[in-house]
């Protein structure tokens, strides 16, 4: 069992959860107060830093959209470095940056994020085959969770397509993470979307061992007790992804964030989501 | 025709040229005199537009690879910015960064590039199909390549499958790239290896319009006039990359880059590279 596994079964056990939070964080929904004593740098850091802190003792990761902070250009990174780098080392900090290109440029990819930004794992794209993954796996404490099958409505483009008139490409492409993962020492992993529960659990079913990290719990639709029925393992393994239910949760129509109680918001819904989460 | 369109012609009628000059620094192979004088940052900074000013005659464009910045985290960031926003704007600068996501961070990956950076291109991964790839036709005079067939070894690991027992998932997706870049008013184009010539002579006859960004020249193995023969249309429409060979060009087995005529050396480079790749 890699490094990182056994670090990811430490987080779930201490937290009693299978829950990552999502940090996704959105200028314009960004707390009044926070935007109106600090620059928008400072706003986005502080907001990410007070939910992680109010939804660790809920969540056992967190994930952070790199688009969210990579849309400001050289002060998003900025953002983004302070806070993958302030984020507590007990739980999972997972860069969501879908990176995938050729084998001397993955290397450095992985290098941005495991070395420089100091992420424990990283999302990955297959398109390019094993060149685009394997650096990301020769870190003993890392991984990578490469995408399996996502959770938007235009999925099925591509990954529902049929070599052969045999499974669909998700199976190939989860078959081939798997093989990856067992070369290396298991640092490999599978997104899979909580909205296509049939194609969770197959891929589940191929894959008994890998961890998946499943976005689409929530606003996107997908069900937290599916979720768990099709992809839950008696070692955990599954890392459930909700972010705009926490981030932005809404009270009589409004958005919590826009007032000052907005981390004490984000952990109300993220402590309701642990339980929902239970293996 | 869209504006970028007319942009590329406008840029290869005045260069006589499809070369796409490709800006991989790598802060090992720069020249000493730039290190010794100069910060990391600077020197990556000076290298990338000293070989653009040089090579610019012999080129109709420039691409930088966003991950060769990306590995000095901030640092990197603030010179990729640096570098885009001061190559010169009579070519196509191209961020190669091979971003894919959902709806609406696709967006945000649009703007990241297009918008904070100034490129005038992206290249896109497809694997999560039209959400991924539609954000980043939204702007009239810019354009995504999307990767069609890639140059690298493993390309064939899903690219060669074959939905159905028919055409391979690289057709499939070039011909849901030029649905969407019709749909839209022509912002689409397709990253297409010279590596695999019959793959470029198959995507070229079901996509006879996009404009093909062609990697895989020189290091990769790639032929310049096969690539020309395959790919090249009466409008031209194709982007010949390359990185190595110009940047990196050796004499006597050592890398001129590692001296101060790095910039002359590129030039020779390129200007060799426009001849063998005459429409």
């Amino acid at each position: 069992m890699s490094a990182f596994l056994h670090r990811l079964a430490d987080a779930q056990r201490a937290t009693t959860s299978t829950l990552c939070v999502g940090l996704d964080p959105v200028v314009k929904l960004l707390p009044e107060p926070l935007l109106r004593t600090r620059s928008v740098e400072d706003a986005l850091v502080t907001f990410c830093l007070d939910v992680a802190e109010a939804t660790a003792p809920y969540a056992c990761a967190f994930k952070v959209n790199v688009a969210f902070f990579e849309v400001h250009g050289v002060m998003g990174w900025r953002a983004l470095h302070r806070v993958l780098s302030q984020l507590p080392a007990s739980h999972i900090r997972i860069a969501d940056a879908k990176r995938g290109d050729i084998g001397n440029t993955a290397q450095y990819y992985a290098e941005a994020f495991f070395t420089q930004m100091g992420a424990d794992a990283c999302t990955v794209a297959p398109y390019m085959g094993a060149d685009a993954v394997r650096p990301f796996l020769q870190y003993a404490d890392k991984a990578a969770f490469v995408l399996g099958r996502t959770s938007n409505a235009s999925a099925a483009d591509f990954q529902n397509l049929r070599p052969n008139g045999g499974d669909p490409l998700y199976l190939h492409v989860s078959r081939k993470v798997a093989e990856w993962s067992d070369e290396a020492s298991g640092q490999a992993g599978l997104v899979v979307g909580a909205t296509a529960p049939e194609e969770l659990r197959q891929i589940r079913e191929i894959c008994p061992t890998l961890p998946f990290l499943v976005p689409g719990v929530g606003a996107q639709g997908g069900s937290a007790e599916t979720v768990m029925q099709q992809a839950a393992t008696a070692e955990g393994r599954v890392l459930v992804n909700s972010s705009r239910q926490i981030l932005y949760a809404k009270r009589d129509g409004v958005y919590h964030a826009r007032d000052r109680h907005y981390a004490e918001a984000a952990a109300a819904q993220a402590q309701a989501l642990q339980a929902a989460l239970v293996p």
